[in-house]
């Protein structure tokens, strides 16, 4: 028996049909003998109504009243599903965020979890009752409703999870687990069984977007074992693998994976554009003002990468802004002309990041080399190159992503037999 | 500068345009120096599409999880207004029942209202914040929302106006006012400048449906001054009469009307079936016989008339009970012949109830005399007679239902000049 929280996001839940769907695949947990405690999203279309309504009462609308409005889409869902538990004999009750409660801070829109009050829900979970819970919510230090932004029901269902020291989060959604890179790029792309949590963080933020980044980083601080799984499945008959679980991937701890791979997927990222300054006088503080200013116009900047100066006097500085921001990043550079004292100002939007993650690579050299010499052998021109322990990334020109990828794919024997 | 409490039902909130209407109508009163509450239903539609869910998930839903569901619809609209106020520039925050929080007991689905802790509210509105309350709905003693039925929003908004200690409680409806009878019968119709509570809760339970019974109910109780207006008015350009207030109608206490009609309306019901048991014994226990078993199945009985018998062995016994309630009276008693012991079961669904209603009744005698006479010149024959301190009713054929309310309206001088 094992104590699990569940999460079912927004289309998997559009419609009553599917909502019962979801009922039935909580009812086999709970025929299996766990304690349930389920996270839901609003209904597909529900929140984009109601931003859409907020937006036309006033372009620039409160926060607060915001989130009233939109933390409505939850609720419903959380009490339809009780319902549609109860329907098929299961006990069940539904909690919002403020009842629970989880307690957020006070950055409506986008606030983040204080603390969860996790005894409640414990005590239901102990009696038998399923608890489902209008994810994406808390309650602010004013008693006002909070939601966490976009995405958050994984990282409300992450925090439940830790807060009820589950054993395991299960999160539904429209794929069947984390693959060793996108499969409409390479065919021979794999379902990973397990990825570690720094991974999944690369792979994550680098555009595989099975789960918000958010909550990884909350799963790895509080060490919630995230299991990523299909809601297309049939609900009623799991078919568990040789490790034990269902089919998707367990996303955990280091020391959860036995035998780890050097190289454990690839990804890419098209939301980037490169910004170069040529020309740069080589001396402290020129990066404060460069990169000052486009804090200040809060635009993230990525892949910093300035060489040592041929001649002592003046270099080069390059590095990437999303691809949104690109028309900006350019602007506030040509404003800050004089002050960053440079000659020329370049940049691109047709690059595309790609990406070599995996936490073997700590320990095996020549990964990097290896990268570098097929991309080499293929004619593909790398722009600028970023490292960390667990990845190497490279940009490159947008029009070789697919060979970039497929080639790096089949190198590190990722390919599936 | 008076406190104010405001109420826009479904369809003076169906769309974000008429939610910027409401939001001007509060604008003209904080203009005019006034602490505004604002209590709001459901934009129209949404709650039966809601309701529609809980059914489909389970026809027996929880009411506790339907109490969830439908509560959202408030939510968004208390929200919405509250942005669209910020829009005009006015200070503004929305309120849920349990932020008041407004508590209620556990009849989830009809709950009733234990009470308010207006302080918060209160301080809200000293600092000239108009706080836009989700109507319907409050909080249970075990921390679950609670709703108060249908019709519960001017059940909210009057308890309201008593916990903040309110000087009146405007309620916005499809009507101008409360008029002296149907004006779609009576074109003659005049509305009414004030009505007593007690006229009110004659009037509101015998068809002119204004207002809830309940609200009314509780207006009277804690002396609440309600105001009935239209909410089509132009909401920026108040017209003030000669008695100080917008054109409408005041509910308030007997005392305030200072020169008391003798007749105030003629209302009519046409929710009435006429159940005859002829040939009852007439001795002691045979009411208890018939009206138990009634009682049992839930059936509300109404207008019961019993004569002193001929021959003081048997009578005849006349009631009314509610039209969609006819069938299965009929069937109890017809279960129960033996208890009650009858020669024969009459009835008939072709009726209508009419009611001439006024405090000043109290002190004239004749009234009831003059309704008599007035309906036998018109050949009008009356079935059932009942009467209380100030209503005389009678049950008629339906076929006779107008011609019965423009002959009262007249020979009482309520026809409009």
């Amino acid at each position: 028996m094992a104590r699990i929280v569940m999460k079912f996001g927004g289309t998997s839940v559009a419609n009553l049909e599917r909502i019962q769907n979801v009922a039935r695949h909580v009812k086999r947990e709970v025929d299996a003998g766990h304690e349930v405690a389920v996270v839901v999203s609003a209904m597909a279309g529900v929140t984009n109504q109601l931003v859409a309504w907020c937006k036309e009462a006033m372009p620039q609308f409160d926060q607060k009243e915001y989130d009233t409005v939109v933390a409505s889409g939850e609720q419903v869902t959380s009490g339809l599903l009780a319902i549609a538990l109860q329907a098929l004999g299961v006990k069940a009750r539904s909690f919002q965020g403020w009842q629970i409660p989880l307690r957020t801070d006070s950055t409506h829109g986008s606030a983040r979890i204080a603390g969860i009050e996790g005894e409640g829900l414990i005590s239901d979970l102990k009696s038998g009752t399923v608890a489902t819970i209008a994810g994406f919510q808390g309650v602010a230090p004013t008693g006002r409703i909070a939601t966490l932004g976009r995405g958050g029901s994984d990282t409300s269902a992450v925090a439940i999870a830790a807060g009820v020291k589950a054993d395991r989060c299960d999160i539904y959604t429209d794929v069947d687990g984390v693959y060793t890179t996108d499969p409409r790029i390479v065919p021979q792309a794999r379902r990973l069984e397990k990825v570690a949590f720094e991974e999944m963080l690369e792979m994550a933020s680098l555009g595989a977007k099975v789960l918000q980044v958010r909550s990884v980083e909350l799963a790895m601080v509080h060490n919630v074992r995230v299991f990523v799984r299909s809601s297309f499945d049939a609900p009623d008959a799991p078919q568990i693998g040789s490790n034990g679980l269902p089919p998707g991937t367990l996303i955990c701890s280091e020391e959860e994976i036995v035998e780890k791979q050097v190289v454990t997927g690839i990804a890419y990222s098209k939301d980037e554009a490169q910004v170069t300054l040529r020309g740069v006088q080589d001396k402290p503080g020129v990066a404060a003002s460069v990169f000052g200013p486009l804090a200040a116009a809060n635009i993230n900047v990525d892949m910093i990468v300035q060489n040592i100066s041929d001649d002592g006097t003046t270099t080069d500085l390059t590095f990437t802004v999303p691809v949104a921001d690109y028309e900006r990043a350019m602007a506030v550079l040509s404003q800050s002309k004089a002050d960053i004292g440079y000659a020329k100002l370049d940049g691109a939007t047709d690059v595309v990041k790609v990406s070599v993650v995996g936490i073997g690579m700590r320990s095996h050299a020549g990964v990097a080399a290896k990268a570098f010499a097929a991309l080499a052998g293929k004619g593909i021109n790398i722009r600028v190159i970023a490292t960390s322990e667990i990845k190497i990334s490279v940009l490159i020109d947008a029009a070789h992503t697919e060979l970039a990828v497929r080639t790096l794919h089949s190198i590190y024997g990722l390919d599936h037999a």
